[in-house]
């Protein structure tokens, strides 16, 4: 349980708490003396809440690590990454919407090409599309392997997730996927001897796999990868007694949420003020509102500085519609830095707002930037303490002791 | 232990260190854009020492937690409170000068008024007030059970303390306080098995109480509650090598001070200045003085704005009598934040002013205050890294490793 002091201080409430997230924000400088993304950004309603607020940063795995999304954002969630460790397969399963519970299997697979030899030539069947990869996956749905249920679900393109469930099976398998072409796809093999039944009878299914697909041109073979059980985290209700929704587009960050026991919600469109009018739909449901914006990251990662920067002015255009519903906490942060100038997830620290009007403490920043937050009053921090400080804001959590 | 890794480095020194607490120090603005309580309070004193001195903010307990007193002492005193549990019983007795040993078990009571059903009519005994309760605490005192020796002490009206001695005690015991009228009180009933035969013996006390009380017309019974032993706390001597004296008018910050090996010194009067002539009166006797202003946190959570800037004010002004001692280390701080705008304690940073003028360095603050202190050169830290600071600056420690 992350925060186990948390637990019986928890007090009902009616406040609400939106967590907004601008994948990847942190940024750096592309020139000596220059600003970066977030800072170069004309950002007038996030700078007059940094003027209302307080701005700090956040070190969201530990001092000069670079985090990848799953445990950037668990590590924001409250769940120290370093503790609770999501398996890939799991975080996929769950992104597109299955359910796993505690024992059941997950996997992600790609359809890839072999060639006579049985050797793989592409590790991603000529990037085949989403509409040519479905009635596969349906032919895949059709497969039984005596004892276990087994369920297979799109992805996009060439991916998909595969779930299996029954009684005593176990996670610890290694990957099919050889990671490279001109050998065959590996057998699924038992790290344990636990875990031997299980690799059984994937490789069964497997085999199964190679009849049903004999036909293709493409995509005549699967590999597997990331196997993967629940990994048992508490719930936001067990843990902080948070109703909690999720508003992300991308299936990756629904399904952290859903592992976290958030519920996501379904919305039309991509852009900013659709996520937000998406939360204002659901306004009265929820107690906490996660909305994830994930066009910072795919630009940073682009290297397009310019590209970020517009993202974020996008955001700050959108946030009176998020104001007008009255959060009386509203946090806006990234789960990591990805700078355009290193086109990838970096381990610098995060800019973090909180806004808490009734009982935050203003301080002496007024601008949203990675600067003015090293400046800001609630200093250097975990990102592990972003949940504990949004409940305390909210007037959620009792005194400790007497 | 705390800090197991001080003790090693402990070197003789005769520097003086003084631990100034304005209780409840922390504050927020009335109004937007305004002021705290201690940027408001006009405090020529220490904000000269903010320029001589080195200013930063200490989270309590954890981020976003808001401490009772006793953790939010134990801390700054460099006891983990999530660490060592304090039960209410043990500090009450302990601030009221009882010696509690290790398997002494200690209990907070209350008189109470039973109806003729022996259903509880007032829960405070008609708060009868010190001088009735006085003769009854004595009656109690009078009272023997075999095996066991028994001291009951007034606290207040109708409140008083019961410290029961004897080999194989155990403090697992729940309230006889049901914490509502209409219903008797409750037996002791014992938590474990092992705590059976002192749930007995607490039992057979208050049976005996039943008699000794039976003509009473308000107090005619009595609830316990809080049942607790001494913590096992390292005392100061020997954790941190220090003589320490205890100057506080309250009992509860008497009592932690006492749980800590602290001696504490009685003196006539309350206001800052008799605290400080206290200080004064023992200067040759003591390595470490604790100082404890209580009415900072009052005034918070009376609500009273101006009434807590007066009291900061009242220190301010009688600063210059601490300071003609010639402390080595001086340390201006709170246990936790209570902003009148809130009228309770909260999780807020606390603001800390380390002075320490022969090892100390100045940073660019010249203000006691909220802000001023986020911007400090010692950042934001833990409240239990203040006693290691403290030692540092007397130079108390030695250096570890080669």
């Amino acid at each position: 349980m992350p925060f186990d002091y948390l637990k019986p201080l928890l007090q009902t409430s009616t406040n609400k708490i939106v967590l907004l997230v601008m994948d990847g924000l942190g940024g750096l400088p592309i020139e000596p003396g220059g600003p970066t993304e977030l800072e170069a950004a004309s950002t007038p309603n996030m700078d007059r809440l940094a003027v209302e607020g307080t701005l700090g940063q956040t070190i969201p795995i530990r001092s000069g690590i670079t985090p990848g999304s799953g445990p950037a954002h668990l590590a924001l969630f409250g769940y120290d990454p370093l503790v609770y460790d999501i398996g890939r397969g799991a975080l996929s399963a769950s992104g597109v919407g299955m359910e796993i519970k505690k024992g059941d299997i997950a996997a992600r697979g790609n359809f890839c090409t072999l060639d006579d030899q049985g050797n793989i030539v592409d590790r991603r069947a000529g990037r085949i599309s989403s509409e040519e990869a479905l009635p596969l996956v349906e032919r895949l749905n059709h497969i039984e392997v005596p004892g276990v249920e087994i369920e297979v679900r799109q992805v996009k393109e060439y991916r998909f997730t595969i779930v299996m469930r029954s009684d005593g099976l176990h996670a610890d398998l290694e990957d099919s996927d050889p990671q490279r072409t001109g050998v065959p796809p590996l057998a699924v093999i038992a790290e344990t001897p636990e875990a031997e039944p299980t690799a059984a009878l994937f490789n069964q299914w497997i085999s199964e796999t190679r009849n049903v697909l004999a036909d293709q041109p493409k995509a005549n073979a699967l590999t597997l990868r990331g196997f993967a059980t629940h990994p048992g985290l508490p719930s936001y209700q067990e843990a902080y007694g948070l109703r909690a929704a999720c508003v992300a587009v991308y299936p990756m960050y629904r399904g952290v949420s859903r592992l976290v026991g958030m519920e996501v919600i379904e919305f039309d469109g991509e852009s900013p003020i659709d996520e937000f009018r998406a939360v204002e739909r659901n306004w009265n449901d929820y107690d906490f509102f996660f909305v994830h914006i994930k066009k910072t990251d795919s630009k940073g990662e682009d290297g397009d500085f310019a590209g970020k920067v517009k993202v974020i002015e996008s955001v700050d255009a959108a946030i009176p519609a998020l104001l007008e519903l009255k959060p009386d906490v509203l946090i806006i942060t990234g789960d990591h830095s990805t700078p355009a100038s290193l086109r990838t997830h970096s381990w610098h620290p995060v800019p973090f707002l909180l806004w808490a009007p009734a009982t935050g403490l203003p301080d002496d920043q007024t601008q949203f930037g990675e600067r003015a937050c090293a400046k800001g009053a609630l200093g250097s921090f975990s990102a592990l303490d972003s949940m504990p400080l949004a409940l305390a804001h909210a007037l959620r959590l009792n005194k400790y002791g007497a």
